[in-house]
């Protein structure tokens, strides 16, 4: 049986990945007294008088929505809400399993901008954060900076964020590993779709030399006819050099290649132009470029989404403990340094001594990982001042 | 430590009352290709295809939202949504403790009437049912009417719904210990809000005599001026001697009183005009007439929604099993039929035998009620041909 038609029937057996348990027991008249009337009346009163204490009386302490209005599920692309719940109940139960997070699916029957805000802001008093999911450029920029506004919890919109944090891991011990200077590179992303341009954004921040994006019509240029809000955005800090060109043009002495694109764009000789290249073909299941080939062509380093392979980078390694850290101390936001931090922190899980070519990430099984980028996040939360617990 | 600060600490100790679990371990390479990428996949296919397969394949298959606006919760009113959560994660503790149904809480940060509806309807297929909680009357009947007319799952608000079924099932057996016939019955209801007239509705459709309704201006009349839209739609089949008059003047030679309005409404002098009494004041904590003094009025049968005394009349014999059953077969919609049968099941649970004027309703904690209710629900589905399973 293939891993599709496994992976069906277990959806059949299973009636959903995931599930919602009571903590209390009700099995005598003072448990009912106790969770429901007419005890469950003084918690009530309590939030009402004081709005803090509800990320202490309910599940929203532990608890984060996973929300998204099915248009860009996995590669399948606008699948639909009820399409799209397979996915995000997944998500939940790696939340649960890999940090204890409670997560809870959510799917919004609807394409327009304003109404997936206002929706998603009009349920946030019952979660204590929102993992964005699987919702199509460029429709998810607006939606995450609106909310990040309209809400007193963190937002988060994982294909973005952690897309760019667990590539950012990858490379911090991939220079390391190659002998190449941070501020020195030479980066090219291809693809400039959500992903793309939050990993360059966050490449960028983090002080990662030149990065290029490329998309369809090849390298992306301030001033470039077509742009949408966040390649426009972009445009401006990245590129440095105003280059022109096609994607070949610009793996050229390129130190990185980050693909999260579509399959088979990359060729051997494209690698080889390469100035020794760190190769992240990202794309799923089939990446940009094989690993062998990427190799045969001169690669120092290769890390792909795919488990059967070694560099599995997976988002994973940053999403489940990125919540965790934000709701232990009830930080408002997921901030730019927290994400830097938590890039560092993942890259760490590699001794200096186990560095290798083939060993820069930690294995997305390894649930470690989660607790150290809680860790992180709930660190900057408090250097940064915006702790609330 | 009286059961307001006991229930308090307790909240604080749960740091919340329900929690969302995995169903599936992941350990291995291969239980993440079979819940997450790539496998995932393929169910994201299979309902893309067929919708209906999104019941089998994903959570909603077992799933009720249980939904506030915060408006009107418990005896509180309008405390806002974060302060009605406490409620409403109790509500879905009792769903899964009763009847293994899965519900999750969500607050809704609006009182607008259409805003309301939208949220609901947007986020409807990430759910199984749709348990509508503590929304203020008169808007919680245009909110339900409309949800009922735009989901595909079922809608149900059980301030009213839950609550008419169970004080009908009490109702049935109240009758058979007094000797007194169904449709000889004279009715007084007092509070014309989302219950009263739910409970008038119910009861008037099982056949049970002629229903009054009574609001703080006294007995409701076709015609009066100022009704809302739920009374003034109960005016035409209540009160069929166009009566007027106080709430005293409706309960003379009453045979039954059922409350849901205020503490200490009610006398022992109003009780004893009435013709041997059935006589449920359901106003919680504090009845509308204590239990003793309507006995020493001379009441036949007494039921109150407190734990304390016998014939405790309380929805969470009601909607666990409501949702089970319609789950089970998914059935589009909560129907007339299915509420009547629901009174009936739950009446039946008390043998003829063991009827006593203090055991005319199953106590809350009976777990066994939940199956025989989700029965009769499912049972009717089937004979009106909407189960889909």
């Amino acid at each position: 049986m293939d891993i599709n038609q496994a992976s069906l029937q277990m959806h059949y057996d299973l009636n959903g990945k995931i599930e919602v348990i009571s903590r209390k027991k009700i099995e005598t008249r003072e448990d009912l007294s106790l969770a429901y009337t007419p005890g469950v009346a003084e918690p009530c009163r309590v939030i009402a008088r004081d709005y803090e204490q509800s990320f202490k009386l309910t599940r929203r302490s532990n608890l984060v929505a996973v929300i998204t209005d099915g248009t860009a599920v996995l590669g399948l692309g606008d699948i639909g809400p009820a399409a799209g719940m397979p996915v995000m109940e997944g998500k939940c139960a790696l939340f649960k399993e890999f940090a204890d997070v409670d997560a809870f699916p959510l799917c919004i029957d609807s394409k327009d901008t304003d109404t997936i805000v206002q929706t998603i802001a009009l349920i946030s008093k019952s979660f204590g954060g929102i993992n964005l999911e699987d919702i199509a450029a460029p429709r998810c920029f607006e939606i995450e900076r609106r909310l990040k506004e309209m809400c007193d919890i963190p937002v988060f919109h994982d294909d973005q964020h952690g897309t760019a944090i667990v590539v950012a891991a990858a490379l911090l011990n991939a220079i390391k590993v190659t002998g190449k200077e941070m501020g020195q590179l030479r980066i090219v992303i291809n693809g400039a779709g959500a992903a793309g341009i939050a990993i360059g954004k966050h490449l960028i921040n983090m002080g990662f030399g030149n990065v290029i994006l490329c998309d369809i019509n090849g390298i992306i240029c301030e001033g470039d006819e077509g742009l949408n809000h966040g390649q426009e955005e972009i445009s401006h800090i990245s590129n440095r050099n105003k280059e022109h060109g096609t994607l070949a043009d610009a793996l050229e002495n390129a130190d990185v290649f980050i693909g999260v694109s579509r399959p088979g764009l990359v060729t051997k000789e494209m690698v080889a132009s390469m100035n020794r290249g760190i190769v992240f073909p990202l794309a799923n299941p089939t990446p940009e470029i094989m690993p062998d080939e990427a190799l045969a062509g001169g690669a120092a380093v290769v890390g792909t989404g795919r488990s059967d392979f070694p560099n599995q980078i997976n988002n994973v390694l940053v999403f489940p403990g990125v919540f965790k850290g934000a709701l232990s101390v009830r930080a408002k936001e997921i901030t730019e340094s927290m994400k830097q931090r938590a890039s560092y922190a993942i890259a760490d899980m590699i001794p200096e001594n186990e560095l290798t070519p083939e060993n820069i990430i930690p294995s997305p099984l390894n649930k470690a990982v989660a607790d150290v980028v809680a860790k992180a996040v709930a660190d900057v939360a408090v250097e940064e001042g915006i702790a609330r617990i």
